[in-house]
């Protein structure tokens, strides 16, 4: 194997790079999924390179692989080893997640990060697009959302931004995955949709602060009806994330009509039973938009009725591998974000700890294994802004991506640690 | 009082701002000292506002402050409270320690992090400038040291580098301490100055590797009195930080002729006696040519022979309160750093940590407590380049900033957070 300069005459050349893609269907002018293929094979042999991939997608990736083989001499040459490199991902599911609710960031600070996600061969943007410290999210059906609820008429994504979103990351094989999280993480909804949150009482009297949002009322789910409708044809891909993590129990145990809902319905005093309740029919609302769903795990663990082919995410640090056992026993698909959030920043190189973990290492059989389709790495924004965004979630993340893409028995540090080196500074 | 429009006609209007400087020697032309006075009085009232100051120091941190105070309306009207203001340090050493030896910064990164001082009042900029990894300070005498000892030949600061750094720190009232770290944190001058390091030994074989400067030598002390000359000249301050810690005897103990020496000398096997014996050889040559010096605490600690007017820095977090005891205790000026060691991160406000410390929160006599001339925010190198160090650094320091510069009794954190959230926006 010698080292070929593309440019000067009188050693070997690279003249072209062929890329050919052999689906009939190269996938062009639709958008990635789960199920699209990313494998490509690439050859690199003068004068003519080959890149070949069933997708329009392996062949991005093997664009970017060809593209962090050529490197520049001292002369200004450019590089290449002759190579042969057959390539395709171990996970179909590699996402980053971003919070735009805590901090909001500019739209120049998203499409940064999918290049830099493009860089690291992740492939979905999980978009958590509101919480409730804000409502970025202009709706089209329900503007009051952003007008109320967003930290100012600047701080929001109107659909115009949404669709440069969507489209930027299509070009680089990245799945936009929008999360509207509910019934809990929801008081911006609050602001600028009426009646949707519960009141919350001292006694008797209502105090003037709000809960999650009211499971008991028609209205409700009149909403969510037409929001989700909205939802289902901004974003075009197959699965919303439909959140459902950490809904606290106190403003519901506190309403004198939920405790009577609570009643007639049956459930006791189980208050999961009426967030399962909510959940569902939440569930419900996007099937019927045809659409997939991913839940944080607290939705399995309190035992909703999920359809077979919901997505679980599990997040808790504690136990994750027992969770990961459970939720796929049960059947369901999972994806892994627990040992992976990169908003806990500490001293020193955390990216080992991120690197080191066995995504598959949980007790289960084969077909257990096969239900864990990936893992995201997630960076929350309490204390993220674009002041620090890219320092703060590269290269930590291309560990992530690293375990998610390569091979599994791809774990030595040193190599790792070299590698991420010389990305580093490709990155910058 | 009233909010006053500078602009609007119809309403009272702010036309001036006055500023006097009250000493016959405004300073303008010279270099801030510790003895400078930072002190200013500004009363803000229409037509004319006026700052007065006793030096141009003073003028400065009223002008800062007067900007500070002035903010935009909805209307884009600039307003200012009516307002009168005696203010002046608490303390007078506030620095900021920036490490240009285990990343390189580019001058741009150093010269935004001064106008951040600026913002912050802080009035020193400690920059250890060297260290084992590398030396990018671009000697007059010895070219040889960043030729070999640099990351590259583009990673050097170069004699007119470090003249824009002090004269850009000079026009916003900060010093420049440089920090030329002996006898450890030197493996990257030994690349380029023959003999400079001790040869460490494996029985009675060299091994090739190299410890701490060779204190047995008079070529050593050659150099460094040619090398601590030039220093002297470059840079005006009337210290200069010449380091001493963390010396490792390890390689000095392997060494037959430094044990020959320590025999012939009657320091038994006692380490640290040949390290003061360096140290102090160093000292000497600093005051030579009328420097004053900062160093370590160690330096102290191993009971060299120190000038009274020496500055002990103490860096080491356990039990720092003793040590400050100790240092003043035996008469020494001190300068806390050891709370504040801001290149560890962690999750969350850590701001309160490093506002809610107490500098004369040590066991000692008023006279002692009055050595305690300030302190410092070291953002060390090993994690932090251009990438990162503005976000790492900022608005972290501008709490250590509060601490040093405000009353002992500013210590309410509900308040500071309030402060620093608008300083905060104010910054970017």
């Amino acid at each position: 194997r010698g080292r070929w300069p593309l440019g000067a005459r009188a050693e070997p050349e690279l003249l072209e790079l062929q890329v050919v893609i052999e689906s009939r269907d190269a996938g062009c002018h639709s958008y990635p999924h789960l199920a699209s293929s990313e494998a490509y094979h690439l050859t690199i042999t003068e004068p003519v390179a080959i890149l070949k991939a069933e997708e329009v997608w392996g062949a991005l990736r093997g664009l970017e692989t060809f593209s962090q083989l050529v490197h520049e001499d001292d002369y200004g040459s450019f590089l290449v080893n002759e190579s042969e490199i057959d390539d395709f991902p171990r996970f179909a599911h590699r996402g980053i997640l971003l919070d735009t609710s805590r901090h909001y960031l500019p739209l120049k600070s998203i499409l940064t990060n999918l290049d830099a996600m493009a860089f690291n061969k992740f492939n979905v943007l999980h978009w958590h697009i509101v919480d409730d410290q804000s409502f970025p999210y202009q709706s089209i059906y329900f503007p009051e959302l952003s007008d109320k609820g967003a930290y100012s008429y600047n701080h929001i994504y109107t659909p115009a931004d949404v669709q440069l979103v969507i489209e930027y990351a299509r070009l680089r094989g990245i799945r936009v995955i929008p999360e509207f999280d509910t019934p809990g993480h929801t008081q911006s909804w609050g602001k600028g949709q009426k009646d949707l949150l519960t009141p919350c009482y001292n006694g008797e009297q209502p105090t003037g602060s709000f809960g999650p949002v009211n499971p008991i009322l028609n209205t409700t789910y009149d909403f969510m009806t037409k929001f989700f409708k909205e939802i289902s044809s901004v974003f075009p891909d197959a699965y919303i994330h439909l959140g459902g993590d950490e809904v606290n129990f106190d403003c519901w145990k506190s309403n004198p009509e939920v405790k009577e809902f609570m009643k007639k319905q049956g459930f006791g005093i189980d208050y999961a039973k009426l967030e399962s309740y909510y959940i569902q029919k939440i569930l419900d609302i996007a099937s019927s938009y045809n659409k997939g769903y991913i839940v944080w795990q607290e939705v399995f663990d309190n035992k909703a009725q999920l359809k077979p082919d919901t997505v679980v995410q599990v997040w808790m640090e504690n136990n994750y591998a027992h969770e990961l056992s459970s939720v796929t026993g049960a059947g369901f698909t999972a994806i892994l974000a627990a040992p992976w959030y990169l908003d806990y920043i500490s001293y020193g190189q955390d990216w080992k700890k991120y690197y080191s973990v066995e995504p598959l290492n949980f007790p289960g059989s084969e077909k257990q294994k096969k239900l864990l389709i990936g893992g995201e790495a997630c960076l929350w924004g309490e204390f993220v802004d674009a002041t620090n965004l890219t320092p703060r979630l590269w290269p930590r993340a291309s560990a992530v991506g690293e375990r998610l893409w390569s091979s599994r028995n791809v774990t030595n540090l040193q190599d790792a640690y070299e590698r991420l080196v010389s990305h580093r500074c490709r990155m910058l």
